[in-house]
Order: structure tokens, then C-alpha cells, then sequence
């Protein structure tokens, strides 16, 4: 049975995240439904990365396996077709039986690391056309402090500290390979992107909050570094909320740097 | 009694439209019922342009006038924390008892012009964060042709051929200072800029759909030339959806220019 790869972009407003759940619409289960419809058979697909009720993604990847063998502009489109509005497949390949580890192609465990990217609308007004996608900050933030802040966190650290608390990973050591805080000349817009190897529950979020704690200067990047030594939850900033979350890209191929 | 003039911003998907209905929520009803709340007795506004419903602005101009003076901050932060996320104050001023032209402000009557933006996502594959902001169109379009045809529409006209039937004004004759299709370097979007001292009733639209049908190769510029002199509706390119609209600026002072 052929081995597809979807790359998908979501506004999860909308949906109750990634995983199918009994409580409402999940990401997972409008393109299982979808696919479903166009292999004329059950498929069960598994997400790279499972986010959280509305968290976004520009590039999600899965992958699932079907019977029949559909050429991949047909798939894109087909499928799109049995979308929601919100929901679209942006490209689709058909992947070989094995890869270079040897192992079929499996969207979350062939995964490498993963870029995420967590966007704050940093204006005293509101943006009514930011608000799905942004979270909204209303007082000014200190970038210079943010920026010292992010790079305490680069590197191998245990992010104990950093993680939900129902959080079940019995290890908690992640490498973040880069974690930058961009800014935009025309929009008062902030972007705070983390890549990692692996991530923990709510990390990137509480990475977030954490950064804008410190722009807001309720902590500061020396706090931050005590935070990740203590292993203190409460140490670190609040869990930003998750619709200025988006995962942006997913990496594959051999696990590489620090 | 203060005359207030407001700019405002709002997301039009979730609304019927500008002007107060009773088939659903309005801005106009959401932005009264704000301010009543604020002001503490019932305000009635007016705006520059009765937007439709799906479509959005950037900055409607909009004006009341009320028994209280309030201070341009509280203003914006206190109507908007009446609001609905998806309108919101971006800015208020208390104006002069009597403009240059020795009436009182009118957010209405005394602009001078208009600048509408219809934006167009245009690639194969929709987009889930530009649905509700861009209309999808998902063949190539040729950009030379739909710059050839905009130029046509521009200066004193008879827009006769681009109104709604159900327009009821006597006069159609309308000027365009300006019509401009734009491009992005790195995103698969056009805008269409219309700069006008008024507008017919859908002209926007119609003058979009006419310039994207162009763009399909449905219509020559030669197309659009005769459309506009015949005056006849059904000669010109149909009407573009709602939802890629934006009323982006609304001019006041002495109407100058063409």
C-alpha cells in the first residue's frame, strides 16, 4: 500500500486541535473524513505535531497509508474538496516503502525537529483582522530584554520548568537549536520562533509567555535562567494563549546540530 | 453638544453589513450600542460608506455627536471594551463646531473621496488564514492586461454598466481619480486600489470582477471600454464576492483634482 505525505495549513479558531476528540470538530478528523471520501476506504492519518485547540499550522505533515495510488495533484485537490474552508492540503507526495533509516515514512516519528512560531500584535489597540492569529500585547515591550532572554533558553537544557502540568514525558532534556525574537518595520508585530528537536506540552507556549513576561519586565533574562536551572514551573512566565500559535515547519532526515 | 468623529476597523465576515438591520448584528448596531453604554443615553452614528455585509474596513470614518465630553483616549479604550473583537476604535477626535465649509462634521457628507481596496488571493491551492479577507481565484491571471484595463475606468465617467440593479441613484456619472492593480514580491496576492470622489452602488465589485475577468482572458481592455460606453451592465464582468473588500480611507477637505 502506497505511503502518502500531506504538508497542511489550518486556522485551528475553529477546531478542538489535532487529535480527534468526542467534545467537537478536530483537525484529524475533517481529513480523515475527507480522505476517507476520496480513497473510498477508512484512513487513519497521524500529525506531526499533535496542536492544541486553537493552534495554527502553515505546514502540519502528515501521513497515512490507502489503497489505492492517486497521483498527487489529485490528492491535493481532491481532498481539499471535502475540506472545511479552514483547512487546506498545500501539497502531497507519494513516499518511498522505506526511507534512509530504513522505516516506512510515519509523520510524527521520522520527524527530526520542528519549527514553531508564536505571533503577538504588540499595539494599545486591537487588530479586529490579528485577533484569530495574534496575541494581543497592549504595553510596550523591551525587545533588547527579550532577545538576551531567548538566547538563555538556546541549547540543551532540562525545560522541566517549561512544560504543562499534566505534561506525562518521563525526560524532559530538549535541544533548542535557535529561539529569535523578529520584529517587522511596518507592523507593530512581534514573532518569537523556537526550533527544536522535540518539545514538551504547552512548551512553546510557556517559552512565549516567558519572553513577553521579560518585554514587559516582570521578569528578567537572569529570572529566566534561574527558572530553567530550578526546574519551577511557577518560576517561569504564564502559558501564552494558543491562538498566536503556529507550527511552521516540520524537519525530516538525520537529527543534526547541538 | 461635542461632534465626534471615529475611525474604525472591522472584520465584516460575522456582520449584515454597516447599516443597521433587523435580519442581524450590525456595525453600525454593535458601534451605538458601545457608545450608549459609554455616553449613558442612546448615540446614532453615521459612516462615510454603508459597507455591505462580508465586507471590511480599515479605517471607516464615522460620526455622533452627544451630550458629554470624553477625552479622545477614553474614547477608543472605552468603546472598545463594549465591542465585539471583531470591530475596533483605532482612533477618535473632537471636532470643530463647524468645518471649512461652515457645517457641522459629517462623517457622510462632508468626504470628498473614497479609496477601496479589493484584495485577491490568486494561487492554485486556497489559503486557511486569507478565506475570509481575499477571494480565491485559482487560475493564472495576466496582470499587463488587468493594468491596461484599469487605466480605461479611470476619469469622468458614466459607471452606468458597473452598479447593482437595485442602485437608485439618478445620476451615474462618477469620477475615478485612481485604479491600480498591485503585486507582492513574495505572496500570491493582488489588490485592486479604486479611488473615487463617490461611488455607485457594488461599482467596487463590478470594477474588480471586470478587472479579474480581464486577467482570466474573459474580457479585453477593449471589452471594458465598450462596457463603459454602452452603459449596459450585462457587458461588463460580473461581481466580485464581498468578502475581498476594504474600505481603506475616507478623504476630507475641498474636492479637488479630476
Amino acid at each position: 500500500m502506497p505511503i502518502y505525505r500531506l504538508t497542511v495549513a489550518y486556522d485551528g479558531t475553529d477546531f478542538v486541535g489535532w487529535q480527534r476528540q468526542p467534545n467537537g470538530p478536530s483537525i484529524q478528523q475533517a481529513l480523515e473524513d475527507a480522505l476517507a471520501k476520496l480513497f473510498e476506504q477508512p484512513i487513519s492519518c497521524r500529525g506531526a505535531g499533535r496542536t492544541d485547540a486553537g493552534v495554527h499550522a502553515l505546514a502540519q505533515v502528515v501521513s497515512f497509508s490507502a489503497e489505492r495510488e492517486l497521483p498527487e495533484r489529485a490528492l491535493v485537490f481532491g481532498t481539499n474538496s471535502h475540506l472545511p474552508d479552514g483547512i487546506a492540503v498545500v501539497a502531497a507526495a507519494v513516499m518511498p516503502d522505506r526511507g534512509e533509516s530504513g522505516e516506512p515514512f510515519d509523520a510524527r516519528f521520522s520527524a527530526s525537529g520542528k519549527l514553531y512560531r508564536y505571533q503577538v500584535w504588540n499595539a494599545k489597540v486591537r487588530s479586529p483582522f490579528h485577533m484569530r492569529t495574534h496575541w494581543h500585547v497592549g504595553v510596550p515591550l523591551e525587545l533588547s530584554a527579550m532577545q538576551e532572554a531567548a538566547q538563555v533558553l538556546v541549547g540543551r537544557h532540562d525545560f522541566r520548568a517549561f512544560r504543562a502540568a499534566n505534561c506525562e514525558r518521563l525526560t524532559t532534556v530538549r535541544t533548542v537549536r535557535r529561539m529569535q525574537v523578529l520584529t517587522f518595520p511596518d507592523e507593530p508585530i512581534l514573532h518569537i520562533e523556537v526550533e527544536a528537536t522535540a518539545f514538551l506540552r504547552n512548551m512553546v507556549r510557556i517559552l512565549a509567555g516567558t519572553i513577553v513576561a521579560v518585554g514587559k519586565r516582570q521578569l528578567t533574562p537572569a529570572d529566566v535562567a534561574a527558572a530553567l536551572s530550578s526546574g519551577d514551573r511557577t518560576a517561569a512566565g504564564p502559558t501564552a494563549p494558543p491562538h498566536g500559535l503556529f507550527l511552521v515547519r516540520v524537519d525530516y532526515g538525520p537529527r543534526t546540530g547541538p
